[in-house]
């Protein structure tokens, strides 16, 4: 009993052409277009031996219940990022309806435990500017406080964008009740990277989401006349702020992961005036809790070192935080045995970006993910794009590292 | 006989109360405030054996016929910029006014040669956008063709705004008459810089105006995501631009004169992404033409390896330029002397700022300035200041140039 990932394949572009249009996909959560892809879905699961239902949170579970109650879950998001692509989330599901079918085909309906494919609701948070909504009312990190005080550019609350599908905001943090009897978390995603594309690799083991420091630093010195003021009596707040840009370079060659100064901004701004005010942004990721510290604490010091030799004042404040959060060891060594054995070379690499895997895992269920190659390392745009036969490969591999986890999950039951 | 600065700083006063407000001076050329700020000096003038006349560019000329014909042009400009200082420009053209005074009446109203007190019409360039107006007519540098396009930010055109004060734009460079029998050109002005603050001199002796080399530079790199992007696989827009920070300085301090990267912007400009495109714009300035084309020599080729260690491309855009403007040698022997003789020590520096004075000696003829002390190296704002002290040390010492200047005019007819 395979998997046919030419069947995948065919889906992925059936959605696209439902949902898409010469921009890109537009399943965007909470909105008609993504309830048109949901219906999709759910036709499609309808022929399958499962059980469906949407949770509080709005994610829609497809349970084929097995020989055990302990539970393997198989994730995906089929919302997308306005004038997105057509693999970012919903190969994800797709791939995992296609183990659904082989599991059905294979133990007539009845697997050795139970397998649960979950379509998480807002991964993308495009619309109201917070992601991971469904997986965050699961993993029991859902900040509702924050949820109420949500609004998209038209002025709707989420809480009656949920209304309007059916949810109550209040009621999503009961979605953590589909916890009950997890015992793995499995998912597959596009990279979204150059990583593997630069090995010339099909697929990847994600070893866990780097921990995220993300600040906004402001210098602020004097502004003075370009012409009339000698270079040592500036108080020049663009140069800390340009030494900082090859310093974390620096910073990170020392200590691994990635630094970003994504901003600058001068004021006064103007040609003929030395810099009064600049301010940039740094965003540092990395996977290990102490790599992370260490890349934030060289940042500071030298920042302040920076400032102080140019004579002007700084100011850190920090945008957002999230720790590393690490998959699960013995599954990492299952999706390297998977991807070895379908395309021979496996690779293992951390996640930049977040994803709802990495939700799952902070709840404590042992988590891994795989990642195919993608084009170009590009994403969240509509020429997003992975080869077919990568594609293939994926939903291959993928599934052979569903049967190993089954197993795995058998074995400690 | 001796002129009597606390009748200037008076004056400047008086000038102050009847032209401006709680935000600064409002003296902008071609307004109605510029107008009765003319009107005022007219009245001073009126007192004086002199021949009072506006040229074809709005340049006030006050004449005081000499036993020669040959004549020393003593400058300044009453126009400022919107909430100006109070020194700013009209220093000069006061402390000129009781030069003429104390010639009056030292020689009854008859100097060994001709003195020409020369108020220059829009020195600033506040509201058309273009400076030094009435000088560069004079000088014959005006470029008409752009004076035509002049446009103010309510749509009142240049030549529009002329009219209105009785003067016909395309009679402009007629001014160039004005230089007829001129000998020599002298003027105060304050330094609107640190640099004799920082020496605890009240005043120095302006060398020439710096030339001014200035362009905006792109770098274009490739936006990537902040975390799915290893740093040895990023083109980042940012990184070539910070590093000219530094450069700058270290260029500059090779070389001499002021280097200044006064903006800086990014796209797209957000924390999460690799920067895409970066401007920056970099100002160069020095008093001689080799030291001018070394800083732009050194920052072309360190911004072209850094564009290029980062594996983006990079394009530069001549915003302006200008070459130095040295003033005459013997009449800065002059102006040290003066000013020694007065304050007891002097100090050579160049200027950052543009003046009418460049205007001048790029006529060819023999030009000095003279500077005083700005406290806080701050201009163009309510809050430009100078001693009083200094002030009065100012008039005293450029009258004492005037008569030096006078005596080498002589000596040269």
């Amino acid at each position: 009993m395979k998997v046919q990932p030419d069947r995948t394949i065919a889906e992925l572009k059936e959605l696209r052409s439902l949902t898409g249009d010469d921009d890109g996909a537009q399943r965007v959560a909470f909105t008609p277009v993504w309830r048109r892809a949901r219906d999709w879905l759910k036709d499609k699961l309808a022929e399958l031996p499962v059980r469906v239902h949407e949770d509080e949170a709005g994610n829609l579970w497809a349970t084929m219940q097995g020989e055990s109650d302990t539970a393997l879950l198989i994730g995906g998001h089929i919302d997308s990022v306005p004038n997105g692509g057509w693999l970012d989330g919903c190969l994800n599901t797709m791939a995992g309806v296609e183990i659904l079918r082989r599991l059905a085909d294979q133990y007539g309906g009845r697997p050795p435990v139970t397998v649960k494919l979950v379509d998480w609701a807002d991964e993308e948070g495009a619309r109201f500017g917070m992601s991971l909504f469904g997986s965050s009312a699961f993993s029991g990190t859902i900040d509702m406080e924050r949820c109420r005080s949500l609004v998209d550019k038209e002025g709707v609350t989420l809480a009656e964008a949920l209304a309007g599908q059916g949810l109550e905001l209040e009621a999503a943090p009961s979605a953590k009740s589909g916890q009950k009897d997890a015992g793995a978390y499995i998912e597959l995603h596009i990279e979204q990277g150059p990583v593997l594309e630069g090995l010339d690799l099909p697929l990847g083991v994600v070893l866990g989401t780097y921990g995220v420091e993300r600040h906004s630093i402001h210098y602020h010195g004097q502004a003075a006349h370009s012409g009339s003021t000698p270079m040592d009596r500036r108080k020049d707040a663009f140069l800390p702020a340009g030494r900082m840009a090859s310093e974390v370079y620096g910073i990170t060659t020392r200590h691994g992961g990635v630094s970003t100064i994504g901003f600058c901004s001068t004021r006064p701004g103007i040609v003929t005036s030395v810099v009064e005010d600049c301010t940039i942004t740094l965003d540092q990721r990395h996977l290990e809790p102490e790599g992370l510290a260490s890349l934030l604490a060289d940042a500071r010091s030298a920042s302040d070192r920076f400032a102080s030799e140019a004579g002007v004042d700084s100011e850190w404040e920090r945008l957002w935080r999230i720790d590393p959060i690490k998959f699960h060891p013995e599954l990492i060594e299952l999706c390297d045995q998977a991807i070895a054995q379908t395309v021979g070379t496996s690779h293992r690499l951390p996640s930049g970006p977040l994803h709802d895997a990495a939700e799952v895992a902070r709840a404590g269920i042992p988590t891994v993910m795989m990642f195919v190659q993608s084009l170009y390392g590009i994403s969240h745009n509509r020429i997003e794009d992975t080869r077919e036969e990568h594609l293939a490969a994926a939903v291959e591999a993928f599934d052979r590292l569903a049967t190993s986890t089954i197993a795995w999950l058998e074995a400690g039951a």
